[in-house]
This record gives C-alpha cells, sequence and structure tokens, in this order.
C-alpha cells in the first residue's frame, strides 16, 4: 500500500508565488477592464541581445546536420562551458576556482532545491528571515522539520532575522547548526554583503565545520566594486562554501533555463565526504545536463559581446529600480534594496500587514506586489517590489501608486 | 557540523554508464589507432528533421522580440504542449489523459529520480531486474534500501527477475510490496509487454492499493499496434498508475531535454494523498519549468509533419536493430528484444559474464556493448546493444563482430 512522503503535509496550501498569482487572476476576473500592472514575480521581460540569439540560433542548427548533432552531453555540462564560467565568473576568486567544480544544470531554482540531499536528514538548517522560499521549502519536503508554528516558522529551523535593525544582515546564529543559506544580494530584501560581513560567517563555518550556501543568482546587479560578487572572494571559502549562480537575471534566461553550481574539490563534511564527488554523483545520476542550445546560448552570454549586451539590459532593469525606489520616497515610503540589486524592499506604511497592503496597492493601484510575509515572518510588514519590467510600465505603476494609493 | 547523507554511501562506485566511458576509454588510450565502435549507450545520432529545427528556431526567435519574449512559464509546462501531448499521446486511453494529468519536465531522467519523492520512506519498492539503474539509485539515495549485497541485489528492494524462461516480463511479487517500477518496451531487455501481462499488474495494484511508476519512454518504437503505448490503454490504470515518457528517444532530444510525467487526478495513496496535487507541488518548489526553446521543440515534433518526420528517423533506428539481430543471430548468438524496441539483449557466448564478454568485445571486434550486469543481477550474462547509430555504423560495428570476434 503506497502511503505519501508525511512531510509534505508540513507544507501549507500553496507556494508563494503561484498563490500570488491566484489572488491577481481572481481580482481581475471581479474587475475585468482594469488594467492591472505587475511588480511582483522577478520575471524577465527584454529580449535577449543579438549576440545570445546568435548564440542559441548556432545551437539548434547544429542539431540540423548530422557532423554537429549532438544527443547526450556531459552531467556536468559543457566543458567549454565549464571553462567559461571559471574564467569569466571567479577572476576575483582568493583560491582558483576550477572547471571541474562547476556543475551546469537547468537553473539555480532546480539546484537550490536539490542540494540539501547531499546531506544528513539530522542536520540543522539556517535561514535568512526573510529568505527565498525553496530554501524552506526544500528542506520541510526532506522531512528536516516539524511542522509550521503560528508564528509562521518551523520547527527545528533556525531563522536569522534580517530586519532593519540589522540593515537586513543577520547576525552569527546562536544555536548549533550545520547549513546556513546565504543570499547576496539578497532576494527579497535586496540588501547585500559586504565583505567583511561575509567573512565572520566564513571564519566562523570553517570553525565550527558548517556548510554555507550561497546563492549570488544576482550578483550581476551589484554595481559598487567594493562589494564581493562571490562567496569564493572570501579567504577561506572555498573549504566551507558551495555557491549557486544562474543565467536567469543577469541574462534574461528565466525560460531557456540555464544555471550553475561550484562545489569545490576542497569541501569535505565532517564524517569525510567530498561533496564535490556526491554532487557529482547526483548529478550523474538524477540529471541529464541542461539543454545543449542553452549551453550555446550560455557561452556566447559570457563571451565579450555578450558581457557588453547583458550589461545594457542590467543597466535598464537597475534604472528602474531607482524610479521605484525614488517615486515611493517622493510620497514618504521607507524602501530598501534597489541599489546593487533589482528588488525594492518597501516598508508598508501604517504598520499594514504584507497581505493587506498587498491587497489595498491592488484594489487602489492595481499594482502588485510580493507580500513580504511570503518569504517569511520577519518579511511581515514588508512587501517586495521588482524592478524586473519595461521601463514604461514601471514608470505608469510608479504613477498609478503616486496618484491612487491612498496613505 | 555538517554531515552528508549516509545513504549516499551505500552506492557502489560509479553510476554503470561513466564506469563505461572510462574503461573504453582505458582501452582507447591503449590502442591509439583502434577506432571503436560504439553500440553502447542508448544515444540518438540522426540530426533532427526540419520541422522539429524549425520549431526550435520559432522558439528561439521569439526570444528576439519585445512582443513575443517570455521569461518564467508554468512550471507545469506550456498549455498547448500539455494539450497537444494530452490529444496525441492518449488516444487510445480507456479513460481520457486530460491536459493538467501532464506535467512537463526536461526529460524522463529527472522524473523517474524524483518520482520518489512523493512516498513516504519506509514504502518498499519492487523493479524488474534488469532495470534502468535511476529506479533503483534513486530509492538507494533516498535511504529506501539497505547495503548492496554480494549478489548485487540491495536490502529491502523486491526484485522481479525477468529472465528468459518468463519472457523477460516478471511475475507479480510474492512479497508485500508498495511502488512497482515496469517499463515498456523495456530498457535493457527489448521486451514488450502485452495487454494481459500489463492487466495482471494493474488488477493487482489496484487491489493492494500499490502505485506503479510505468516507463514508458520507448513506446514509439512499438510496431505491432496490438501492443499497448501506455498503460492507460489498460481499464484502471489511472487509479494506480503514473506514467513517465520522453522527447529523448523518439524525437532525438537526449540533449534538447524535454520529458513529461502523466500523474491522474484519480490517482490516491492510502493515507489520502492526492498524487497530482502532491507532484504538482513537488515540481512548483523544485524545478521552474522545461526550456521554452525545447518545448517549442516539443510541440513542433508532434505536429503531424513532426510525427511523421520523426517516424522515418524511428524506422532508421529500427532497420539498424535488424541488422544486428540479424548479424549476431548469423554467427550463433542468441539475441532478445530489437524488434518493437530500439535495444538488443544479447545473450553473452560460453556463459561468460557481461564485463567480460565487455572486454572481449571491445579487444577482438572493437565494439562497445553495455554490461548487463550494471542494470541488475537478473542481467548477469547478457550485454545490451543499442540500435542508435549511424547505420553505416552499426553495419561496421556487425561485420567486425562476424569476423573478429572469436566464440
Amino acid at each position: 500500500m503506497a502511503n505519501s512522503n508525511p512531510a509534505y503535509k508540513n507544507l501549507p496550501g500553496g507556494y508563494l508565488f503561484p498563490e500570488l498569482a491566484k489572488r491577481t487572476r481572481a481580482f481581475s476576473e471581479k474587475h475585468p477592464g482594469v488594467k492591472i500592472m505587475r511588480l511582483g514575480i522577478g520575471n524577465t521581460t527584454e529580449p535577449l541581445p543579438s549576440s545570445i540569439i546568435k548564440g542559441l540560433g548556432v545551437g539548434v542548427k547544429k542539431l540540423a546536420s548530422v557532423e554537429t548533432y549532438t544527443g547526450y552531453g556531459d552531467e556536468q555540462g559543457n566543458t567549454e562551458l565549464r571553462k567559461k564560467i571559471a574564467e569569466v565568473k571567479y577572476k576575483k576568486a582568493v583560491e582558483k576556482i576550477e572547471a571541474d567544480e562547476i556543475f551546469v544544470s537547468d537553473g539555480a531554482k532546480s539546484d537550490t532545491a536539490n542540494i540539501q540531499e547531499l546531506f544528513s536528514k539530522e542536520s540543522i538548517i539556517a535561514i535568512q528571515d526573510p529568505a527565498y522560499p525553496v530554501y524552506v521549502d526544500s528542506n520541510v519536503m526532506a522531512g528536516r522539520t516539524g511542522k509550521i508554528r503560528e508564528n509562521g516558522q518551523y520547527e527545528g529551523i533556525v531563522y536569522m532575522p534580517c530586519t532593519e535593525k540589522n540593515g537586513f544582515f543577520p547576525e552569527i546564529p546562536q544555536e548549533k547548526v550545520d547549513i546556513i543559506y546565504i543570499c547576496s544580494p539578497n532576494n527579497p530584501t535586496g540588501a547585500v554583503a559586504t565583505k567583511e560581513q561575509l567573512k565572520k560567517f566564513v571564519d566562523y563555518a570553517i570553525k565550527n565545520k558548517i556548510v554555507i550556501i550561497f546563492d549570488s543568482a544576482y550578483e550581476r546587479f551589484i554595481y559598487d566594486s567594493s562589494l564581493p560578487r562571490s562567496i569564493y572572494e572570501i579567504p577561506g571559502a572555498k573549504r566551507c562554501a558551495i555557491e549557486i549562480n544562474s543565467f536567469s537575471k543577469e541574462a534574461g534566461f528565466t525560460g531557456v533555463r540555464l544555471g550553475w553550481t561550484v562545489v569545490p574539490k576542497t569541501l569535505m563534511t565532517e564524517d569525510g565526504a567530498n561533496l564535490n564527488s556526491l554532487w557529482n554523483r547526483r548529478q550523474c545520476t538524477k540529471f541529464n545536463g541542461a539543454s545543449n542550445i542553452a549551453q550555446e546560448g550560455g557561452i556566447a552570454a559570457l563571451d565579450k559581446k555578450g558581457l557588453k549586451e547583458t550589461q545594457k539590459v542590467i543597466d535598464l532593469y537597475m534604472k528602474n529600480a531607482s524610479v521605484i525606489k525614488k517615486g515611493l520616497e517622493s510620497i514618504g515610503i521607507k524602501c530598501y534594496g534597489g541599489v546593487n540589486a533589482p528588488y525594492i524592499w518597501m516598508k508598508c506604511p501604517n504598520q499594514m500587514s504584507s497581505w493587506d497592503f498587498f491587497s489595498k496597492l491592488l484594489e487602489e493601484a492595481n499594482v502588485v506586489c510580493t507580500p513580504g510575509s511570503g518569504f517569511g515572518p520577519s518579511g511581515e510588514g514588508f512587501v517586495r517590489l521588482s524592478a524586473f519590467g519595461h521601463p514604461k510600465d514601471i514608470k505608469k505603476a510608479i504613477e498609478s501608486i503616486k496618484k491612487n494609493l491612498k496613505i
């Protein structure tokens, strides 16, 4: 008799974004004439630049001819792409990142969700609160937590609050933990960790044999060159950290699907397992490589021309971020993030709750935001606004907020 | 202190295909002049037909323009593609398969490996022996088994031997089991289950509230129209079976990456969980949809023209199968499969072991096969030959076997 995974029962009803889509749809059906402006999901909107389109086209064309057709590739990814990622992305690493420490995937979401499989079920995980929901949900599904408490926190998870008080970067946890998830530039708060802040965690992790899962999916949005774009810019990180990154936001690949994870060969668990070997085994057994077409696009995106062209798109999104931030601040709303990060973390006026403000913003200004409480209890009282959108739509949304939101 | 998943330690050294590649490479390095002919991995070799190339090209072109650019799609897949799969693939289903029962993925391997997550850790799984290694390995990694025994079987797994005696289709297991994996057309034996054979399992599963994971990745290779191409051609299957399929072999998408899984909404576990909802939650949390380019290719592959063109490629591979089978039989070698399936299951002459014959075939005929024991203990004494290859290479390989193999 087949029984279900009991850990799934610990999950609340809906994953944040489908829930958000549902509520937006309901509003739309009730108000059929109203045009809704979306600042909710961090979904790219700008077309791919010509060099990447060319790269993807090459990928397709190769499949049309018997001389260049390829079937299964290496589960770990195209060798050229792995080398290119190592070269382009980890120039500033304290210790060199090798191509065989890079595992290409179909995106950061899968890797972020799957990486926990490498660790024992008893591992205690620590997460930033608020955080990208996948860190928590994947661990809930793996049975690493208890039930959800009334305050929205799960039993068994150590929450590291990121609040106005600590500048949205957490203190070292007081409790014993085994795995720490850190995201910088942060989704949803837009906060970017400094080298000093990361160093504290790296030193602590090495001392206590903790593994850090570092999510750097938004690193291209860092304009301030003194801020670290990779945890490997911190001495010792190759002995304690896995880094997950993606082409989604920096190259507009949210639909194309391509990402990578760095698992240093020097990274060992307390019980003597080499995490590079474990991840290799995991990927060889449960994954069959990223699409060869997407990988050709990834190679093009990391070429000189590709980097230049994607920079223009990133600049466009960051101008949006500035428009959102300034617009909201002009009507007295408190905003964080939006500099070195494509997300604006907005404080709800008048102590409103996240979902209440979500409804208010939708009803009064017809703008969709993401309720901060969806990212964890410390997100309560905030909403996330995304800079991914066409500039004219962003401007319209901000104008509508300025004109119609009653605060 | 981070500790590793102890279940990973139960896995033997290498996944079958990387191991095979390693041994082949070692031979190659020792004999640098020798041209190796590969009948090992089931990797497609023929270029994609024009309609699919066109479809993929449309997918790329859409991303170049602001009007047609798409980012994140539905985690469950493109609606048009889901509808098309339901229509084209499940015409003969006893009960209609709906589009929202189809979940598009990046390929059958991922789904095959991930589907076990939905079930309790205590679930006892039954697998055909021999079988595609992912069924066993994904359950080993999930901690659902004990250690591997000397005979190559894992403690805690129920093996259903598929042998010459039972025509390579298993009996109903005697032991209590919860989940049964069945693959037809079978990888590696090439055996195809009849309706009567599947009905026995479906009836047994319904009676005992067992879930069948049915792998139909090779259904397009069935030429005999009396044989079922889907388990949903069996009455009641919608109450007990999940079906996993792929564009890899039928449309040459081994590198493009696209597959799907059918989870009927009527499929419940003993403890009352709806598996369609659970899989939906799993995919929404841990997967971000298949590549939008690949999905455009999938739509093209299921169009009339696409189906006609892919049929020609399948015909080519099946002619290869016939060449292999007839060639080997002409020198007195016993072969199974190769009809309604792209794999030939060859009995090693003179009671040789699978790996011994692998070495002999490589050394004497310079042909790579896949050792049957790699698919499970009952595969010992057999090797798998794959019909995926250019016809001229297949002919050469068979000529070399006929000329050089000393039996």
